[in-house]
């Protein structure tokens, strides 16, 4: 793991993450414990529903989505716990066996006026398929310390 | 479960869950899985990071939310996949051991323009302790078909 701090960062930087696979287990799962919307876990819910099969949940793709993120390993001991995210669009579903990746693009840093040693790194981060499209957009906010 | 359709819904109209219990192991898991953070698996870390124990991941509380407002069973039928959420703010830390309930406020009704099928509920979520301090906002859009 590396060890950048907020201003080691520039606004335009990408990073991209190898591709993950999820698995029909996984999406199942998921649902079960979070959201057990019937086309999340039972096929025929999901061809009602106009899907070829179940779809993950869209907090199941956000948070491994996360997960792709945080294996980058942009930081580690400059991290903070975050203030929240925004502009979440579950833009196409994630199904069964699909592999995803992710696409993160550093938007903006956002010193702290109260705190001088820490800070906010505004990140846009895009969940693609391997064929490219992009199944899920969102806003986040990274708490970072400075260096020095 | 009941089977109300967006146009069952007003603006102003509010739920409230019961209260769920998180567990150590639960946190743990979740954080192994989505954001292994330190601060959220390892004790010496969250000391460290300031907190008296181990915290939720935020997409942990996020995500348990959402089990919570699901379980308000106030649709069954009606629902299909939602396009995002927005607004999301970790604004308190969530302890293993900690209870939380969540409330819903209706926000808005957006009939769809090309769809009048269906169409979009805009809804408050904030997630609640036992001492009633709110730990996490969020606006959540629900696609919603129309009855009749």
């Amino acid at each position: 793991m590396s060890d950048r701090y907020l201003n080691d960062f520039i606004p335009g930087q990408t990073f991209e993450s190898p591709f993950m696979t999820v698995t029909r287990e996984q999406i199942i799962d998921f649902a079960r414990n979070f959201d057990p919307n019937p086309f999340h876990h039972d096929e025929q819910a999901a061809r009602e529903a106009g899907y070829p099969t179940i779809i993950a949940s869209g907090f199941h793709t956000l948070s491994l989505s996360f997960r792709l993120f945080f294996d980058l390993g942009l930081w580690s001991t400059a991290i903070l716990p975050s203030p929240g995210l925004s502009g979440v669009k579950f833009m196409r579903p994630l199904f069964p066996g699909q592999k995803i990746r992710i696409r993160a693009e550093v938007l903006e840093l956002i010193p702290s006026m109260s705190n001088p040693g820490q800070g906010l790194l505004r990140i846009r981060h895009d969940t693609l398929v391997d064929s490219g499209e992009v199944i899920l957009v969102a806003e986040c906010l990274h708490r970072l310390r400075r260096r020095g």
